[in-house]
């Protein structure tokens, strides 16, 4: 046995068979087709890049998460973590090939070496959408609206898009004299929705004494309404500015669509560190509050500051596709079937191979998925791989005879001596799915 | 300027930007499409696995090429260098809980750190689909069949395929005890295309000497028709066998469904050396011979020999989908548009932006792709922007109206006081590109 190498895949890693890949591909494709609706392009980078490139400053949990080698010419090169890094390299790069507003989207895999857990792996799809050289409201709201719509779309309609200003939060610690510890305060209330109440008060009045942490907390819970958390908000942060201008023409715009019940304006979000400067916003699913936010993003002043000294400012969002692929199965939601196939050709005589393909084109010329059988077994062996198959209707030829018989393998009834028209006529009454046409 | 990253990629590998990824991705579409109206489902592997999977046996030129490296668990990892491995692990893995023949596709990126050459690229895309647990005439050709139907869904009709049968080819070379030298005959004969008869001859002459090059050279001739050089081959192998009855039994499939004047019987085609063992097959553009093979592949006794004791014989093949894109472009096929695009919603007011939302709304549910601009700049600027972003039609709504201006980018013709139905009506008129519905 020892000449045989173990078939295995790397901790982390994963296959994906047949059900969950038609799953995850039709997940994509729906979600591609709503960002084509809104105008977004896509692009694509590549997985391997230079290691200065992708590290950039930073270091910390990325350096060691990220996989960095030596290849062939001794550069030192790794593989993409994110998305995000890569595009503003990309943006850096080609901006004056481009009409800006520029909204792309780019759905790929992103590697990190990090501790797995249930649910998070060490390769994983990243489905991120940006509209970058535009600081307008409008911006804004497109990718918020896209984001509802995007869900929507896929067939989940009860969340909640949790937003918040980084601005106004800053504005808010620079007026009580902690913007020094303005990391630690916004890492800290992060994990508010993690760690709770209790501690988070106490972590905060380590950083700014008792009182300090009671404010922090008065500032980050949410009041009532959208409008009264922002006048609070405005409150502590010490009046009007154009941050709250933002948020009052947001929630303009999101009344003007009959919208505005699906967002919460929600001090406590703040979306990581450094990156983001306006606003930010996590989505939930309100049937899974549990499972975390499933698309998150935010508003940035300058997308290139690594790689160029121009300016970009942008705001954009990524959608988890894992996550939202565990959230669609916990939510009974995942209706991809387990295969293409509607009709399966039974293989009757060997010899006629070449007559049951020209008979399975013409099912497959109007759009239905079709599976030739190539061996001649017992019938009903045929109709369990059928079925295994995902098939609903099975053909079987009669030698010598221009007609055929249809076997409905759900009802397990047998309409006989037909032609093929009857036959596609049958088949199309029962709704079975056609291919789309690509007009595009 | 020191502290600024230089923007750039590594040699070899590339950024595609939207029109590139929009014809690249379109194409992928189509191709998809086909593979799923004959039945064929969707399979992902892992980019990384063990060297120790991945380079099996091998070693040679792969173990040259192959991205390796440790990864933080020490772990002997590499990049994936083809999905044909990959495949044969999956198989070995899986199969019991996969219903054979069973019929996989996968599209994906594989890297190969070799040198980089006019259209060779470090990183790039593979296109295989396979049919395992059979070893049925049917599949070959329902490999052969698709094939052809997939390059005529891309607009690609005018054809050859060219196959042979290693197993012939390996009767033939036994017959004149050159069996010792088949690895390396096959590999000359490969490359008959491409160093001419002379240098092959030469070649085969210092292995099996003048008389035994000429009898190889007379053997890999292609006859006048598929029939004649079968007869040749069968006779210069030493009379019928199964090789000779598979490739009979192929050709009357090919009439069946008429189109065996797309597939020349070419005893020059070998495809590699040690994984194929019956039917090998190379597909050449007759408009754009030069560049090579843009599908190619085979039979092969046993895909997972290197991971199982079991057998599994299958019949596959692969797209080269960047060489294919070259082709196209070559041909001048690719028609992918820059965008997706069809509508563009000037802005006039900026305070109406979720107005303008709520219309791009109506146009998406109508399967139009609806951009909504930002800025208020000149109507004259947002024009042209409309068109770099691929629009044909610009919507200008008036301030206090409910009606609205539609302008043809193409003609340059207003037309005023329109309602959305009304736009809607004459947008569909033009036959401008509509989202299709995913139905499955």
């Amino acid at each position: 046995m020892a000449q045989y190498i173990e078939p295995r895949v790397l901790k982390g890693f994963r296959d994906f068979l047949p059900p969950a890949e038609i799953e995850r591909r039709l997940l994509i494709e729906k979600i591609e087709q709503s960002f084509r609706l809104f105008g977004f392009v896509p692009i694509d980078t590549p997985a391997l890049e230079y290691a200065e490139i992708l590290l950039g400053k930073g270091g910390g949990e990325t350096e060691k998460q990220i996989y960095r080698f030596k290849d062939h010419g001794e550069r030192d090169v790794a593989l993409r973590f994110d998305l995000t890094v890569p595009f503003a390299r990309f943006m850096a790069e080609h901006r004056h090939e481009l009409p800006l507003p520029f909204k792309r989207y780019h759905i790929a895999k992103v590697w990190r070496g990090e501790n797995t857990q249930r649910g998070r792996y060490r390769e994983f799809t990243q489905c991120d959408f940006d509209i970058v050289g535009t600081d307008k409201s409008a911006a804004d709201f497109e990718i918020l609206l896209m984001m509802k719509q995007t869900l929507s779309a896929i067939g989940v309609q009860n969340i909640t898009i949790r937003l918040n200003h980084r601005g106004l939060f800053n504005r808010f610690l620079h007026r009580f004299g902690w913007l020094p510890h303005s990391v630690e305060i916004l890492r800290t209330v992060d994990k508010l929705a993690k760690i709770g109440e209790a501690e988070t008060r106490d972590l905060l009045a380590n950083l700014v004494g008792q009182e300090g942490a009671a404010t922090i907390l008065s500032y980050i819970h949410t009041e009532g309404s959208y409008e009264e958390t922002l006048r609070k908000l405005t409150d502590m942060a010490g009046g009007k500015d154009s941050d709250t201008e933002r948020l009052e023409t947001l929630l303009q715009f999101m009344k003007d669509l009959g919208i505005e019940s699906s967002f919460v304006l929600d001090p406590s979000i703040t979306r990581g560190l450094d990156y983001y400067t306006g606003v930010v916003f996590e989505t939930f699913l309100n049937d899974l509050p549990d499972i975390g936010s499933v698309c998150s993003g935010g508003r940035y002043d300058n997308l290139v500051a690594l790689y160029s000294r121009e300016q970009l400012p942008g705001v954009g969002a990524s959608i988890g596709l894992d996550r939202l692929l565990a959230a669609l199965e916990a939510l009974g939601k995942e209706t991809a079937p387990r295969s293409f196939v509607v009709v399966a050709i039974a293989c009757v005589d060997e010899r006629q191979g070449g007559r049951y393909q020209a008979l399975a084109q013409q099912f497959r010329a109007a759009g239905l998925a079709c599976e030739v059988f190539p061996e001649p077994k017992k019938l009903s062996q045929q109709f369990a791989l059928a079925e295994k198959k995902g098939a609903r209707f099975m053909v079987i030829p009669q030698e010598g005879e221009s007609s055929y018989t249809l076997r409905d393998l759900s009802s397990r009834e047998n309409k006989e001596h037909l032609s093929v028209d009857e036959m596609l006529k049958l088949i199309r009454q029962t709704g079975s799915p056609v291919m789309p046409q690509n007009k595009i």
